[in-house]
């Protein structure tokens, strides 16, 4: 099939590669051209702008946030103005329901299809062909995604037809991760200043009661104060609980347990953690608390 | 060896039957006496107050909470006064660390031993001797108990020597339990408000991200609405949260969750909760954001 | 002078009314033509659009919310395409900081000036030439504004020259509003709860500590349950709320107690408070306590 | 009237010049002996103990905490066992809603009566003779104490016959205050942040909107960032929230802004702010947002 791709990030680049080892031809796109290097040497073609990316029956974002994602779909030489009647967009951002609805209303508009598929996964994941992967949509337009998807994902989640639905479960899984780092942030500062070692706490919490992937490495990330380098940057997770917020509060759902996360994000980011992985939650309730950091 | 056993509710029960088919000779207690019967049919013998069952080497207290293992440690024909010299109180209730400390202190001013051992574990894993068991005290001691807690467990973690710090780790854990349950309400109000089904939201949680026997049981207790019987009750998950909140308080730790989750147990209770399992935090997320119950 | 007035809400509908009797020259412009009625029989002339408002020197704004300053000005027939340059857009809306650093940046390329004023008083106030109001922008544009300000308000706060910092200063006040809101509505519901007579408890408060005008409009009626008809409604705080916690975020400043404003309004809309003064955070307060509302 | 009086703090010492005044023969007793020697100095006599102030018909507490009265109440040489039979135990300390009721309970058993009544006010309000007066009790006794309480307050607002009600609408009192300390600190690191003149924002909101002593005390000690010498220590606000919180459990009251008020004041003596003003919150909100402070 041939296939574009307009977003080449870390994510991006590993998702890609493997619709070229499934034997798709691909025509790739990214803002910052010299990324998509590795992908040529693999056989993809490069696009001069988002239109060149449009000539097959699917394209595929995978990019930043809704600001990048609107520009590529609605700017000069965008996907809305170029992909073909009938053709799908097949959106794997995390991006805001707002932003899919719109989406999906522009592009039945412009007689395309609109597939939304945000994926759960670190770049590593990505590279190896091994995410989990949503998808809602129109049905025609999810069997032509389908091959696509099982190429870049170890398992696809139908989840209907309403694109949006698939936005707002990838932000309530992020919800969930951003929550389970900020109690395991407040639980490891309890226990480390009554004088408990961190690491065991942790392991035994693993052991006994959670054994799960995400208690297992923020729980790690957190007893050894590991922020850096970011997997997954503060920023982003501030993001995506802004827009879960945002999401509720146009569907009369209070989170208070959200608020707090947004409120301690932002506490994070204005104490110098641009730059620091969103597990760095833990970092602030190290200060909040009163207790040096035990490393640099 | 010659075994007290205090507290017969449905932990205790459980664990005092582990102990006789491990060939120990129990000495059992309960304040409604008739909760013996099982017991003696095993082969327990009962004990006429707290007294009566302190004349072996260990007694062991299973209780409801700290008023409740006050009274039977400090009352009139208490532990307190009748243990013998060097033998050793090994307390599994979940209490507070304020009151662990002074147990310490009290059970060594009169030359008694004092190891802390509360569990992970619903009743029925009590009951198959599965329990986690956490283990903090004097190292003489601690080996004294070591055989008993092997009967009960399937897993014992030292902690240390003070035994404070099994108590802390207890209650920590039931903190992050509580959040998680908060979280999964929270989103599961969200998803469900938009329209997602919440079992499928929960399967795909599970799934991808959590994989955790936490997130599987609260997950699907929420989806469900299945609140009743109660596992473990809502004023049970407020008492450990607030100690929880008590030892931060007095370490100076900060605990912004551990504040909120407080505040919705108690929202739960005003609004008729006080015999629904702690899962009922859903219900709490369900009625805010205006969603009428879907079962009753 | 000759001045345009757009918004004749019951806000706007008392400061143009005070215009007139200043003798200023009104020509009005409301999107709903029969508000304007009153004040034609007052002397003032009607705009068909906002366009046929800016033929003066200043053109004022008194709209709802973002969307609607935006759609009268950067509309088609739109105050920034219609007003004289060196002409002033005096906007007196409870905007965002975001809204009010694009205007003064569009108004500027225009050669137009800008100056933010948002006010603060109830319609009454309004009609009465008694409202307080702020004002920044740049010198020659405020002098230009101050005698129109001066017929509105008892008094006119200079804020310095850079418009947004009016807009913040509101949003700003309005947070402490809903704040002092939130604070009555939990203590009145805790003492009310334990059978204290709201009323007694609302006015020792106001005799002993606060004695200011809001504690005493706030505190009256929440003890009295008096939520309709709004004086200023649960959505409109709502929105305020939200807009200084998004310039809140934008600046990294935490506000754990707006997040938390945030969630109670959206309860109380979850719960069918649309039309409810935003002191209705009482409600959502006795509610949440399981107690039932004293009044229908 | 002889009247004993316990505890000469800089409350104590100001309430108690008020009643020798006033014509009163006092008894005093201070743990610190030397603190009575003003008071000496102008009539009064001095109390070995507190079981040598209860001679007469009235015995007045004026604590710190529930530790400090339940001492000299219960311990020995205490009031309870040495007060007159119909003599009134006149408690002003602020103290939690259960020994209040605890102290009712123990003098009714002992044929004593027991009169609640908190005060608002500072040290050198108490010395003027201006507290604000709080008082519960039963008809008889609260009549026995009025001549008293109007010596040392400029009004005293009566509230029924259940003292613990008193205390109730005391720490009420103090969680507003909070409250309002916490929006002040917020609002005020949010203009700060944004280059906004600090001390003219606080200008304007008292100007416009609040015009009450607790804001204008309040935001100008935070606009100053004047957080020594305390006039009400965090640690005695933490208190006060903690007893408030304490009784909404109780009851079955959520309240969620106590929550926040509780988890920042915490973090403030995490911090190192134990002797600070509790108006220090502002100093929380200026670190949590990343400014430095302006004054050391």
């Amino acid at each position: 099939m041939k296939v574009g791709f307009i977003g080449l990030g870390r994510m991006g680049e590993g998702m890609a590669g493997c619709l070229i080892r499934a034997g798709h031809q691909l025509v790739v796109y990214n803002r910052t051209a010299s990324r998509a290097d590795p992908l040529v040497a693999q056989g993809a073609t490069v696009a001069t702008d988002p239109a060149d990316a449009c000539e097959g029956e699917i394209v595929i974002t995978m990019l930043a946030d809704d600001a990048a994602v609107a520009g590529v779909v609605f700017g000069d030489r965008g996907v809305l103005g170029h992909l073909k009647p009938g053709a799908v967009h097949l959106s794997m951002s995390s991006i805001s329901v707002e932003l899919s609805e719109r989406l999906l209303a522009e592009h039945t508009k412009a007689s395309q299809a609109f597939v939304s598929s945000p994926v759960f996964g670190r770049p590593h994941v990505a590279a190896s062909g091994q995410l989990n992967i949503l998808m809602a949509g129109a049905p025609a337009a999810c069997k032509t995604c389908l091959p696509l998807l099982e190429s870049m994902g170890q398992k696809v989640f139908p989840l209907g037809e309403r694109p949006s639905d698939a936005n707002l479960v990838k932000l309530s899984g992020n919800f969930l991760i951003a929550a389970a780092i900020e109690a395991l942030a407040e639980s490891v500062a309890l226990v480390s200043k009554a004088g408990i070692d961190r690491k065991t706490f942790v392991d035994i919490m693993n052991t006994t009661l959670f054994g799960s992937p995400i208690y297992k490495i923020y729980g790690s990330l957190i007893a050894e104060e590991k922020y850096e380098p970011a997997g997954f940057a503060a920023p982003l997770g501030l993001k995506d609980v802004r827009l879960a917020l945002a999401a509720a509060e146009h569907l009369r759902v209070p989170m208070p347990l959200g608020a707090l996360l947004r409120e301690r994000f932002i506490t994070l980011l204005a104490q110098g953690g641009e730059n620091l992985d969103w597990a760095a939650l833990g970092l602030v309730a190290a200060r909040d608390s009163g207790q040096a950091r035990t490393k640099s």
